[in-house]
């Protein structure tokens, strides 16, 4: 859900980019970027016109080389991304899989101290489950054993807490379209000085996810190709805007007391949690009796209301309900009262 | 220029993509682009996420092996392009360098024919410079030597004529934001049988820009990753616009009255044609007298009208003027207007 003044830029002209003005709207981004992920000093942040996806393979093909040892934990379709990008890059790579929802542990790490990894990639919230991974063990384990964390926050940056330096993490990627609340087309990478090195030393065979080209032109406020300009000067508005009303940390706030709001309103519906750790970014609900794509297809087509399904193995017995960007306890209160008529009509049980 | 229908699906909510809606637009757009670009019958088109560049990437990647020998006609930044593409995935190539806005001709060509050459690489345009090739001549070329024929529109599908089908061209390339006049972010390939081929045998290293994954998902109307879903709206409202007003003839009809009223109107003005054959889609002008970088600023700051400048050794030499879009005949007089207000000052000389 975009609000009123990101959209309002939607219907603008698009302005011709390769200007001043263009580039001090791209310098701002990067600055509150950097200031919202709380990045190490010396940072900085790449945009790419592509989904999260472009930036997850960037990050692979940038940041990681074939004399890595990284560790993938694969707790969904995400997790699972990185483990083919990883196969297709030839890094070579330890899998943690996870079943579904289940959280992360010291159990499942410990093994793997002191075996010569030198990298973790963690999808910080799985998308497809709603899992929040437990940060600061990560981050723990991997300041004791020396490995660069590489943080795929695309569902849950402005959502729930994140502190880069504070974690030591090295990438961060987020997108256009998750807490941003802007259009789908863009997305980020935050890179850390050491995670900037790597970079630099990069012989990626990728011109378009080429993230030394995208620096080298973000220096003077530039992309080396025509990116979505618009979503660019919408991700500017959305940026001031959070800084305008108190910075991230209220941004967080706001989130966290919605999903908070939405958790206690749906006691006494026939609904179970699936994650033990929820983000706030979404809530997923496992639906015992009855399909949860039902579910989704009655709340769109009879109430107007969407919520997201899941596919594959999932479809049935999962659907999800997000809660970011312009949506209000207002919003949560209507999705919730056509639950209630959905249970009265017996569609929901 | 995006028209008002096209600006106002910008300010509309983002719907959720992963619906039977959503594909039917996406069945829709990929009916009409090969309808339009007049591709022969089981041609299919890929919708990209991504710059211009990236279906660039995507085409050699997945088109092109380390068997072909490829020409490149190179007679500009986005010829040069191709050629460092070709460089990156190890194509072999010989390039026909061409000078500033040099046509190319039979005597470019003839040297080449029976050497052994497997695919030709044109942009039909050179968007930097304005020249528009003759097409004709190259797909002779191409089929008396049995080449595959792979065309860069980006700058011209929609403004200048291109029959798919009668050129035996295999690829086409074009991108949201040129004569489709929607926000960029979204670049398209059209592909023959013959080119789907070879993507069906690719084993291309990249994920992102992998066009197997894309025409799988397509089969479906959907995309492997989250794409720009609004500029996909916008590109299905253009398209289905241009169906109803008369379809791709009229639309190429308009596009060319329109510069030909904007090449009349600037007679008498100081300016010369830079290129001999130009497109529809921009008109190229020197500035004999004066740097056309001038010419662009005092436009655009005391004019409030935006032309494009050049960039590198041609910003002071060349300046283009685009005819793509929402332009009308009013446009192009009151830009007329503002530059013989500024002969009048002496700016213009």
């Amino acid at each position: 859900m975009s609000d009123e003044a990101v959209r309002a830029i939607g219907s603008e002209q698009v302005p011709y980019f390769r200007t001043p003005e263009f580039s001090e709207v791209m310098f701002e981004n990067e600055r509150l970027m950097l200031r919202f992920a709380a990045a190490p000093e010396g940072s900085r942040a790449a945009f790419m016109t592509g989904s999260g996806t472009a930036s997850m393979e960037a990050t692979v093909a940038n940041v990681l080389t074939r004399a890595d040892r990284a560790i993938v934990i694969n707790g969904g379709s995400f997790g699972e991304r990185f483990v083919e990008l990883c196969q297709l890059y030839a890094i070579p790579h330890t899998e943690i899989h996870l079943d579904f929802c289940q959280p992360l542990t010291e159990a499942h790490l410990a093994p793997l101290a002191g075996q010569g990894y030198t990298a973790l990639v963690v999808n910080m919230g799985e998308t497809s489950t709603g899992v929040l991974y437990d940060m600061p063990m990560i981050s723990r384990f991997c300041r004791d054993n020396g490995l660069l964390l590489v943080v795929d926050a695309i569902s849950t940056f402005l959502a729930d807490p994140f502190d880069m330096a504070a974690l030591g993490a090295d990438v961060m990627i987020t997108g256009s379209q998750k807490a941003l609340a802007c259009p789908p087309g863009v997305s980020i990478i935050v890179l850390s000085p050491r995670a900037l090195e790597r970079v630099d030393k990069s012989t990626t065979p990728c011109m378009y996810l080429n993230l030394k080209l995208a620096l080298k032109n973000g220096e003077r406020g530039q992309t080396p190709f025509t990116p979505a300009v618009q979503t660019l000067l919408q991700i500017n508005r959305r940026l001031r805007d959070i800084e305008a009303r108190g910075g991230v940390a209220t941004e967080i706030g706001r989130m966290s007391a919605l999903a908070a709001d939405f958790r206690e309103r749906i006691a006494g519906l026939p609904f179970t949690m699936a994650s033990p750790s929820p983000s706030n970014a979404v809530t997923s609900l496992r639906t015992p009796g009855m399909s949860a794509f039902d579910v989704f297809t009655t709340l769109k087509d009879e109430y107007g209301i969407w919520v997201c399904p899941n596919g594959g193995e999932l479809r049935d017995s999962i659907f999800r309900v997000g809660h970011l960007g312009a949506l209000t306890i207002n919003d949560n209160a209507t999705l919730v009262d056509a639950m209630r008529d959905m249970q009265r009509r017996g569609i929901i049980r």
